[in-house]
């Protein structure tokens, strides 16, 4: 699917040759995520030259390999190495160095939506504050992808989640399906800003690390639930509006703010760091620790739909195309 | 110095029999520095409890100390260990473990304004970024008390520094005595928000740290000029707004913000660590390079006058209280 300004439509592409250190890939699924559309609106800190093929995500099998390949076969699944591949379409040829190998025995959904959330996930789980078991993190957005893996991938460390959501229809339904993934606690933006939460923290330990996916009001609310020296680590906009700090909270409660973004991560580490990455998350999801989030499969063909659906309030599943 | 609420006034005090542990202190000098101001107002993150003595920086000559006293003898110098001693007095008796002695071979000034800017300036400039000589730091608030101390000991330590001002009548006598003081830059908040910039930061590498002592506008301009991966550390709030950071700046370019309050310092290090630190300072005087800022002496008496004085914008000198 080729993308040229903001409307994006599905075009033919002459299949290039297959060289010495090229990969023919069929692609099997892509998800659409909430950064693929930022990137198509021009609000990203990567934009590809036009015109481009969107996604930035996804799962292929290798269908043939050039002479000087020695790190795939076919028959091997492989996931984009970094962002900027175009995920949408149903084959092409790429680089070797372009891709990495990911085991073919986990849920095609897993591998589709392996290489961005999980990771972002994990590394903000990690590499911020030195967390133990029984400590608790505060995020916000806890329904999107990141959300449901830093629960799950939090639960698997012993950690205890706090997860804010904006009140919503379903609220009870999605705060069961967020329970059952291994979520502590759920509560919405609203109930956060009440006095009562006073007493909540004095069961749960005051969070040392906030994730925050949204900014503005959503984010100062998490600032203000911090523990004394703890990090808010910020990942999305959701908000479009900025984080907003008192020079009070930096000065005498010592707060900390940072921010991720997985493409820096993978330029500051090496590639074998990042395989290392997968294959831990790989474990995870064999042992029933990590699943994908909830995903509607939509035909590639009916893309028109399917960002629609990715676009609209309160989406409760992830679209992945399927080719 | 008495406080009772806002009011500050003259009072005499009955002073304390020497214990074992105790030392008599003559003070010799004492600031007033804005922090005073704000605790004062109780705008501040460690409040006494009231009536209480104002100051938190000074120096007195040992007077005379109690039998178990070890560590200081009369005749020496000695300055605060903590915050909350009240120095805004002519003498009194304390406890040797809140005290710490001085060199008397540096100058009175220099003494009386030792314990709070120049370790500030100093932690600032040495535990947040790793810094070679070259790099260059961007400050705003350039004439404050840790303002000054900044410029001389990134001057001492080979760094480059960028000194944000407001626009004033005596500007161009002001920036001569920064420039005199080491100082490589010096513009102000106009002329840092304007593209010209952009040519500036040609020439000069781009500062991977940044110290904020204003907040809102002033310290968004800071941001907009740090290194990618910089950081901004804020240590005071002049403006009274908040520090406003967007979420591509935390994201893409992956700025960190931080805040520094020395007393939290003090509490995570050791006393030997402080007066490690001290001593560095006073080596630092020793060779001249470093210097007390600015300073109008005004007699405990004329207390009055003083704080209203410490209290006018674009104050260029630092009250201090001799006794």
């Amino acid at each position: 699917m080729g993308t040229t300004g903001t409307q994006p439509r599905l075009k033919n592409l002459e299949l290039a040759a297959v060289g010495g250190s090229d990969v023919h890939v069929k692609m099997l699924a892509a998800p659409i995520n909430p950064s693929d559309i930022n990137m198509i609106q021009g609000n990203y800190g990567l934009l590809p030259q036009l015109p481009a093929v969107g996604g930035n995500e996804g799962v292929g099998q290798v269908v043939a390999v050039g002479s000087g390949v020695t790190g795939v076969k076919p028959g091997d699944w492989v996931i984009p190495a970094n962002p900027g591949l175009g995920t949408w379409r149903t084959e092409a040829v790429f680089g070797e160095e372009e891709l990495i190998t990911v085991p073919s025995d986990i849920p095609l959904q897993s591998a589709a939506t392996l290489g961005v959330n999980p990771c972002t996930a994990y590394r903000m789980l990690v590499d911020f504050e030195r967390l133990r078991p029984g400590d608790s993190i505060i995020q916000n957005a806890s329904n999107s992808g990141v959300g449901q893996a830093v629960i799950q991938i939090a639960a698997a460390r012993g950690l205890r989640t706090i997860n804010v959501l904006r009140d919503r229809p379903d609220l009870q339904k999605l705060t069961d399906r967020l329970k059952n993934l291994g979520a502590n606690h759920v509560v919405t933006e609203e109930e956060l800003r009440k006095p009562e939460m006073k007493s909540f923290f004095k069961d749960v330990p005051q969070p040392r690390l906030a994730l925050n996916c949204v900014g503005g009001k959503s984010s100062t609310e998490l600032l203000r639930h911090l523990a004394p020296g703890g990090t808010m680590v910020t990942y999305g906009g959701m908000a479009k509006q900025p984080v907003i700090a008192s020079v009070s909270q930096l000065i005498f409660k010592d707060l900390k703010l940072r921010g991720f973004w997985l493409s820096q991560w993978k330029k500051d580490h090496s590639p074998d760091q990042f395989k290392e990455l997968i294959l831990t998350l790989c474990d995870l999801i064999r042992q029933g620790q990590l699943t994908a989030p909830a995903c509607s499969e939509v035909p590639l063909q009916d893309y028109l739909c399917a960002l629609e659906a990715s676009t609209q309030p309160f989406v409760s599943s992830k679209q992945i195309l399927t080719m």
